[in-house]
């Protein structure tokens, strides 16, 4: 059966625990600046390190808060989970953004930057070189997608300047997500290209947060279709005006 | 941004709601035979007629029980949504059966059913013509799929006697799964070719039962990989125990 149903992948990878802070927080949005600018270039350093390890070939970087979004340890912290595949997700993600970039000649997330910010209808936020935006067909209602302004494709060229930039546009973020749900369960995913990657054209690293303001049920995991009750506009209009 | 990004359908679909039974019963192993049976026949009467909708394309046929899995009502019911698309998920497993019947000549799901069979160690029930099983690679602990044991792509050939021998196959499952899990919350979804699709040679009709054990967290979102610590074999064991 195995070879049958089953593409085969060597059974290594690493799992990772990035704890945050010394302290009992169980809350992002109260680590400090200095804090959270450490958390994202943790992960920097984690995805350089783990490009040494042979048969690696992606890194998911992601952070559960809550337990509704499936958090089992209350403490702030980050997970790495190393697997010698490109996951699925990532890979079709990958491929769209080639595709694009095949028939466009530019990359689909400067693209939507571009966009977004001369529209402004989806803006959340944004600093120099950062922007928070509700993506137009956001899967999970308040969804957030955090890029970086300019095109950059390897997360591992973020410096401690922009992750300083990034940890205070990430805390308005979550502190404006906090203040329009109450405090929502929600998961943060960084995605990037895959470990040892060059250079990209096509590709443009960010993070995806989702809150959990509803349970998928058997229609999203039959279809892979999601149900969204909130427009992208009304959303980031209510966290625009909570950032403020 | 519109026709840069998406790929337009036009937005007409169907949602409709199944009750199952007249008196106030939340769990569908309470269901009686003919009860059941009904449900299994409705499903099939709503496919054939919504064949005759113009636009629809595809009628995702679904059941949610307990809150954890997403069910918002308590009174047993299933529900239906048309969509004017093919979900990716279900295109993408055309699109694997298919590839599968070019290589080898033969349906994977029969296959399947063959294989597992002749293997036991991942059957949990069958009848005649239906069997249960845990998949060798399930996405959930205890995930369990129902197929019939005879090729068939349409479930709208389903007769009303094969709709009895399933319900009392599904019963024995749904048992089994609230005495090994306690009465856990669930979604099942019908797999089954599109509306108006001819006999497809690669594809074949079945149930996935989805017990909701975990709460998919961070990494299953941002990767589409699904961690699941229970192997089949166990799972099937002490379901397959359960059923006796």
């Amino acid at each position: 059966l195995g070879p049958l149903l089953f593409e085969s992948a060597p059974g290594v990878g690493r799992h990772e625990v990035i704890i945050e802070c010394p302290e009992h927080l169980a809350n992002p949005a109260r680590l400090s600046d200095e804090q959270l600018r450490d958390v994202f270039l943790a992960y920097r350093d984690r995805l350089v390190a783990l490009a040494d390890e042979p048969g690696l070939r992606y890194a998911a970087v992601f952070k559960n808060v809550g337990a509704e979004a499936g958090a089992s340890l209350g403490h702030c912290h980050s997970q790495i989970v190393a697997t010698p595949i490109i996951p699925d997700n990532i890979q079709a993600e990958l491929d769209g953004a080639k595709h694009h970039h095949d028939r466009h000649g530019r990359c689909i997330f400067c693209d939507i930057v571009a966009s977004e910010l001369a529209d402004g209808a989806r803006v959340v936020a944004r600093s120099p070189g950062f922007v928070a935006l509700v993506p137009a067909a956001a899967r999970f209602a308040y969804e957030l997608w955090v890029l970086p302004t300019h095109h950059a494709s390897r997360y591992e060229t973020l410096t401690p300047a922009d992750a300083a930039e990034l940890a205070g546009l990430m805390k308005r973020v979550v502190r404006a997500l906090d203040a329009v749900l109450r405090d929502p369960a929600y998961n943060w995913f960084l995605h990037a290209a895959p470990l040892r990657s060059p250079d990209l054209p096509h590709y443009h690293w960010h993070f995806e947060l989702m809150p959990r303001t509803s349970r998928p049920a058997g229609f999203e995991w039959g279809t892979g279709c999601f149900i969204n009750a909130v427009p992208a506009e009304t959303a980031a209009a209510e966290l625009r005006a909570a950032t403020m």
